[in-house]
């Protein structure tokens, strides 16, 4: 079965965030991603690929039991962000935006009005590197499900599990350490995080909003050697990372 | 003065590659970014900025003697790369490419080939923000003049040098311990780096090449507590030279 015109223009209208709230959808783009995602627990929709993608994953496509689509490599560049897509695309539901369950968690990362895709991709890999299951955001950082920020992460977003809420009343009622990544405060090489905690991490431009700095237990920072002004959000919530996990050992 | 139809699609031309090598010029843009570097030792040819820009900066492009060309907004849009600038652009002089005088380098990063532009800004700007003075790359390393180099640094590409040279033979005669980040090797967070050193990056896709790998001295590693498969080279470099000046504590 090939893709008709009608949900060729479905899938198309899933780029943008008001479609993709609309219809509680979103598509993963490129071979290595889709074959990640059909080893997730994310309900799958359809999946469009080359016919080679097809074979070569007909097993895995089988298990899924996921309406499958042939395509060529040119629709699925039409069909979604990607400038080169040689093996596939999918169709896949959101997940429902619950708060994590804090008695697993050691580290909690929350964002701050964070509003590039690429940064908030770049961070979800960065929390799954670091063995982070969820990170909490604002309603006002960039979607998940942009495909800029499901490319970016490399496959962590099915992972790494992000509610979005009002950040002001849920650190109010957070009972953990709550740590703020600022320019100035305690040094991360020689400060001595509680575990669990939880570490916000502001906006790109400005920092941590004036109305959550009340909840900030300690403000830390990453010492610098020479004269950049800042490193950015993904770089920092990074240096972060590895230093708690450095200091558990 | 403003900007005649020939200088404008000279501007434009140092989008590209080949122009920028044959006229051995490039552009920084943004307000920000042309008042760092009116700051630093680049020459510069001309500054193109609105009528306000030149109001707020007059004794600095004064002191610079640089040709000040009156633009609009929209004008500068189009001799750049930026979707939105409201200040100023300028067209500098590259710098000749020299190798670096080691007796005054505690680290240095080797990038082989590193193909992202936005990765060798980032990376840049996390040398630039730990104190690095010089990179050395390979010749197909991302180009440092490009755009997206040049704004992804965040200015620090005025800061911090880059050499590009062949890396084997560059290797080969360099009087350092050589680390190399891999997927295995010693983990950064139990080894002790001699200081100076030097630590080469490797491909976004590929790593460290094959004909670099028997210089190097030792394997490195960021130890992951998850399932992502990597760091990006910009965040692995940047956590590696978190761990260094740590180290020297």
């Amino acid at each position: 079965v090939t893709i008709s015109k009608k949900t060729a223009s479905f899938i198309r209208s899933l780029q943008l965030k008001k479609y993709r709230t609309q219809e509680q959808r979103f598509v993963v783009e490129g071979g290595k991603g889709v074959v990640e995602l059909m080893g997730s627990d994310f309900e799958i929709d359809m999946v469009a690929a080359t016919p080679s993608f097809i074979e070569e994953h007909e097993p895995l496509l089988k298990s899924r039991a996921t309406d499958v689509r042939v395509s060529t490599e040119a629709r699925l560049i039409q069909l979604g962000s990607l400038q080169s897509n040689m093996h596939a695309l999918a169709v896949v539901r959101m997940k429902p935006n619950l708060p994590p369950t804090l008695d697993k968690i050691d580290y909690l990362v929350v964002l701050d009005a964070l509003r590039d895709p690429g940064n908030l991709g770049t961070i979800l890999r960065a929390c799954d590197w670091y063995g982070l299951t969820h990170v909490v955001a604002s309603e006002d950082t960039a979607d998940l499900y942009n495909p800029k920020v499901v490319i970016s992460s490399m496959g962590s977003f099915l992972r790494v599990r992000t509610f979005y809420t009002n950040l002001e009343q849920y650190l109010m009622n957070l009972n953990l350490p709550i740590y703020g990544m600022f320019l100035e405060g305690a040094s991360v090489h020689d400060f001595t995080f509680d575990k669990p905690c939880c570490i916000v991490i502001g906006n790109e431009s400005h920092g941590i909003s004036a109305n959550l700095k009340p909840f900030i237990t300690q403000s830390v920072t990453i010492p610098g050697y020479g004269k950049a002004e800042s490193l950015n959000a993904a770089m920092a919530t990074t240096v972060v990372l590895d230093n708690l996990r450095r200091l558990e050992k």
